[in-house]
């Protein structure tokens, strides 16, 4: 894949930019007076991250004509995302309330995204054939489309023109049960949208759910259903997922495998035994990848992504921010962490 | 009135309670990683600063059933408010951003409140007879009957019980341009609530978009006003109001006046060289008052109300929080504010 | 005992309410320019637990009567603890300072109570006859007697009533050092008080100290001398105790045991790798014994007290303030710390 | 007195230093989570600003033996104070509470400063002799004795030393109604130390308290007063006052006035127009005063004093930390705050 | 001016990129345990300002190739600024401490800018032929030169490429005496650069200092040094001025004149009576001015200018981030400040 | 060695004070709008650990002449330490930023220091005959001469000033790489400086270095290295090492060994498994050395040494502000880490 997309050619992406507020400290929201605020969203975390590592990457996205909304585009510049596909429109920008765990007490959320700016979203709001004409890669979400119906049709239209373009497009099939409530269902929808995807970003449940198998979860079940996959959709040619062990809400444990068509890959596992903020690690992941494809082979693209899905838990906000170089010294083993003077 | 109502009696209030999130210090939204936050709302303020007096006061809304309703529930609780008419329903609580403004820069607000937990409530949810049943005030303002046909229909069941009840109906007719959105107006609905009312809290301004007049702003014209309003709503027998010289967003000058059925009156003004936090100050006037009429005559209520209005502007938050002494120190004229210790 | 309270009935605290002030981030005081400050106190702790959890409690101290006093109050009032048999007395509000530890840096507390609001109750500001008419549960420790001459009179005093009135007693015989300078001996008020009680909530330590007896701490030890406390105190029915192992300030395992008059009991350890507060666990477990004694059997409650102590050191504050459901979830086993959304 | 006080010759204080606990951004108590702090207290603060300008300083005290007093002793050493006359003792630092006012709100200040460390200090525990055997300048105000018989004791016998050892004692006769509680009256008190003082800091309402008259606050009653005081007690020669007016809390005029025994002396007026810290504003004019005694002659003295007065009121903190320059400066009329590069 | 430059063509800035760093609330430096940060420096805070404005924008400079460079250029692309002419190279980046002063005291500055990334930047790292090809106004200020040699001469070819291109030039003739000491003179530098410039923002001061004449500074005067300015320099079309009145640090007055080459202009005076933070009022102005040069007569110009520096007074940061919507209100006379909901 | 040195006896430091800017809570700087500073530098915290745990300490340095060198002044003297060798320069003082790391993450430090007052130190700035008069330890790092030729002849001049005296020299020969611009190779003057030296506080890898040898790191490797070193430079008499293994950034190992002349030392390893802040940890166990070797034999000194370089992990900020109490505490083995009340 190295060779066929360049790092000059853009990556597109498309999603809700939500604000999440989160008292600090560990503190509960009924203990708090204040809270911090960041930008994030799974999609736009992962255009964030490649920007971040000096990918150019354009989002795609409604947000409220409001103060909300302005310091919501300034901070998609801020990373480096291009915004020239970002409405304002009369909508409130979603949000999200987050009270972070500790130990054996898990995080809990409040989402405010109903109706939102980005729910309100129409596919004659995007033009797509102009967004995508310098596209090499295309990185959608199986949230986007439990949004609203118009958030369905509006993937769906950059979906088709993207696979007509030969864009390359990779597909993080995330489930949320608190979305899909406008009528359409996750299952149908996700066997839609996947084929039309050329790289699956998720593991044996998400395929499980998709086309109502059950495989096991170990490496073989694994292998299995990525071939079942392939098989049933197949402009999907590879299959890349991390998996998770929890110890506690502060501890966690992580590695990649991968099935590229003909070859099962893995990382070795890494261990953060002190989580500072465990959202957006996935899409760190995705977004290492992302970058990994474009610069390695299968092997330290997966790597890569692991150790980008690492590095996230360390630092807080939704929006991996360490740089290249921190993330291949990890990839490459050098876990001590050490100071850097 | 002083003999009428009793400091036993309880005061009832209805309305939206919002969440406030504001980034301090003077900052632009965009320039600012945390922001304070605070649970407020027009009648709720009054039914705070009313209770942080020491009156009975129960507050009549629907929250939202997450984490964040749970927050506002404890923060009604903390002011002494009293919650047994408070539902947690599934919607996201209202809220709302503020930019502070200073000198001649005005303070911004965006509002998210479209859909909220508030704006679902029905008539069914509410028990006014028995919530009114031990009531001596029913306090309500027009910004509830602009938020949803649903808010409409709970104010005016609300109102039709507390003037079969005999309870004194004291209406605060602030009008939101930004409401009003789902088919009623403002107009009409005002007309149909205050003559279901007894204190009209509002000047020539409200009395001209009701009565659709043209009295001028002087004495004499709010005199008159006063007049033409209550001869046209016989439920109605006294008009306080403030009037408020804005010199800029940090300096403002109010006083207070009032047509008692039978006499003018008028409070000395009052100035704040440095206003500390604007909202809520309306109403603390309308706190100020009921807890005024409840305790003395008219003059001493009008001035207790413009001291309680001013005062509010000189410490942070939504909510009234000076103790009665304070006031009326205020509202005799020891206005130079030295320590006390 | 599930069958002989209700959750109707009322559970009555008696205790200090302190102020306690601790800078942040692992600051030492004289590093700092800023401190958190939170309420708090042993048995207010239980109630504000109990209270957070939904059950009906009253607690009765004495606070100061200024802005400390107030906040205070008002902090009772939002865990909505019942405050009808709190006074205002022109004495300060007891307060500590608490530098927080880290790995095998020790937490260091430094008291400031002498002579407070709290040390200056006399029985006679105390009605117990109406404030435990309608209570199931009656919640004291060991810290209280210790604090003056007349707070030992008050509780003496109420612990007579609760008994006459068949009221079930929870007695925790927390010892400090720094206290009892007042001239009664710790031992003897403890016999005495014990004598009162029904749920000795305690260890091997605090029997043997209590019966000057030598008995180990392991399992057979505790039952042994839990058999010797009930055959020397026979209104003492049941001895719950939570175990603590103390990797370091930032790791602590603690499981629950019980003698309940006729069995052995015993939890699953939980490990807590990454404590943000250990102030207030102990009160958490006597909370949560509280809770599960009125809800669930023997076994459940002490899963359950287990439970709530472990989850109260991933939070700030003297108050454990987790839902019944998350402590629920952690009690049955579940650790992983996911996020919910 | 330029000429017989030399930089080189140390000034003594003696006082209580206490933490000061406040919210910041005008929050109430009640609405704050955490509080700034500060050490201050009337004499320290003198210390502090002298030393600050460069004048070697001691200061004679007990602080608490815990992390608290160390903080404090760790404060006196940053100001540059000598900290050789400090005791720790097992009592607590007394404290407390202050919530700032704005505009007509006044600010609020709660102590818990009985049975400080302070307020068990006793003259055997203060080597006075040789504290004193190297002071130019003794300075005391009424706040001290007003605290316990041994503050009372322990200061008398400074005073009777620094008398015999001709030691310049500069007193500050601050009147405090809630100190003067442990039997002695604040007037015999005050009446016996200025017979034992040399500059009286003060003005017509001191002089009328102490004497017992009913002199006028005009230029020609000071002149009277200050005339009585030193017929009154011989060895009192120069009398310097601050006339204060109070426009709100946030808004201060200041000008100082002396009569020096034989000659009226008056600076301009400052204005505060936008006040920051009102606390310690007097005791910048003490150490103003002491600096400017030890420099210049007595009508530069008091416009140091006035301007130093000024300027404490533009930074947080009870102790005036504004440079020798920055008070010059105001002092010779340059009030117009341009930013300096 | 109006149909010369359109929206579409690009704006040209040149200068240093400070790290500003100031503790909050007030304090002085030696009180704070925290600092806030902002970038900004004069030529960037015009272009941020511009940026923010919707015009388009490119900075040239150099920033430290660490993680305070990838921070101020982020800040860059959060505004909207172009990028592609900034260098990291391997210097610290300049940065300033600020005490933020208050009524008579006055800001405090301390630079540590010596040897920094921009005081390296040397011509051959500008490529100012593509980067002023398509630009329409080219801003510099007087502090660049100051800096270094390197500073000088990149300063210099891009002025005499703009002149080339004509590129309309802006002036902002400011001096800093802590500046000039690499050899060359203020004096000699800015009349070298100003007869290469085309409007000039500066007053009767800095006339009289670049000319060597003595002209007053009222209406009379300041037209004929405008004159005496444009003879001197043909090139030299319009001069702009604000002038300022500084009541204190917290309150200030200004307004702006102007003489177009053929008229004397002149805005109301704008009072700020409650200044939030004074620094970049300056540039804000020049920043309005350039906005209002592309868009309205000079007179409206004028007054949108001085408009803008008004309000940047009202908010925190170096940079205005008001809106255009905002700064025409209040240049259309609306300073009233009433909260916009 | 306990009986040469007295406690009375002064301990002298040289090097630079750096100001140290972090953004809190793992934030990277690009995520911050604060930063958090303290004052450090490897020498001065070696000073301030001395002072703080009673031990007179004087600190030979150069600070800015501004408000930044006077809040480093203040800081020294906050800590105890003497000042009266500091001079002000009109250089800025040297600062760095850090970004703390977390688990895989390593810390990220960027210096500005070049050109700081420390850099523009030279010999006839200090009277090294005079500060070494009444001094039993001076202790130096490989730091200082890394920053300039100036202050590579201060410390030599230092140097051999105190071995002319017979003060014992303890010398940490810490390498920077990012230092040693000006022109002297490190090897050189570390050669030359341990040959003035009496304790060396280093391991294998710094004996390699020096000694060109390839010794194994195990204990052997360790005991033949001290051996050679002390071969080589008979002016040394003792090694001292710490051995740390770095889990990860946020888990640390530490253990101590040394060898004394004659036998081989060793103490247990300690945890650190949330490690709070990394900075000076080094420094502290230099200051616990030196503490040691004036209170206890060669053994209780490693220990005392390895334990409060384990404690200075546990609290923020570059200096150890633990107790000599808390350091003995662990250095006998008790990190359970239980609260102290």
């Amino acid at each position: 894949m190295q060779e066929e997309a360049s790092e000059k050619k853009k990556t597109v992406t498309f999603g809700e930019v939500l604000m999440r507020l989160s008292p600090s400290d560990n503190r509960k929201l009924l203990q708090a007076t204040q809270m911090d605020f960041f930008f994030g969203g799974t999609e736009m975390n992962v255009a964030a991250s490649l920007a971040h590592m000096g990918i150019e990457v354009q989002h795609v996205t409604n947000v409220s004509n409001d103060i909300v909304g302005e310091a919501a585009i300034s901070t998609l510049r801020k990373y480096g995302i291009g915004i020239s596909a970002v409405k304002k429109v009369n909508y409130s920008l979603g949000l999200y309330f987050l009270e972070v765990g500790s130990a054996m007490r898990s995080s809990q959320i409040a989402y405010n995204r109903l109706n939102s700016s980005f729910a309100n979203i129409t596919p004659d709001q995007v033009d797509w054939e102009k967004i995508l004409s310098d596209a090499a890669f295309f990185h959608w979400s199986g949230i986007s489309p439990g949004v609203s119906e118009g958030a369905y049709q509006t993937l769906k239209a950059g979906l088709e023109i993207a696979r007509e373009k030969g864009v390359i497009v990779t597909a993080d099939p995330a489930y949320r049960s608190n979305l899909w409530k406008y009528g359409r269902s996750s299952h149908d929808v996700l066997k839609e949208f996947i084929s039309l995807s050329t790289i699956f970003v998720g593991g044996v449940n998400e395929i499980n759910e998709i086309l109502e198998t059950e495989f096991s979860a170990d490496e073989e079940g694994f292998i299995e259903a990525s071939r079942a996959l392939i098989a049933e959709f197949p402009s999907v040619k590879k299959v890349f997922d991390k998996v998770r062990t929890s110890v506690n809400a502060s501890w966690q444990k992580i590695y990649g495998r991968a099935w590229n068509g003909g070859k099962y890959l893995e990382t070795s596992e890494l261990e953060i035994t002190s989580v500072v903020d465990r959202i957006g690690t996935g899409d760190a992941f995705a977004a290492g990848l992302l970058y990994g494809l474009q610069h390695f082979d299968d092997q330290e693209a997966l790597n890569f992504a692991n150790a980008a899905c690492a590095l996230k838990h360390t630092h807080v906000g939704d929006v991996n921010l360490v740089s290249v170089e921190e993330v291949l010294e990890v990839a490459k083993g050098k876990t001590d962490g050490r100071i850097k003077r």
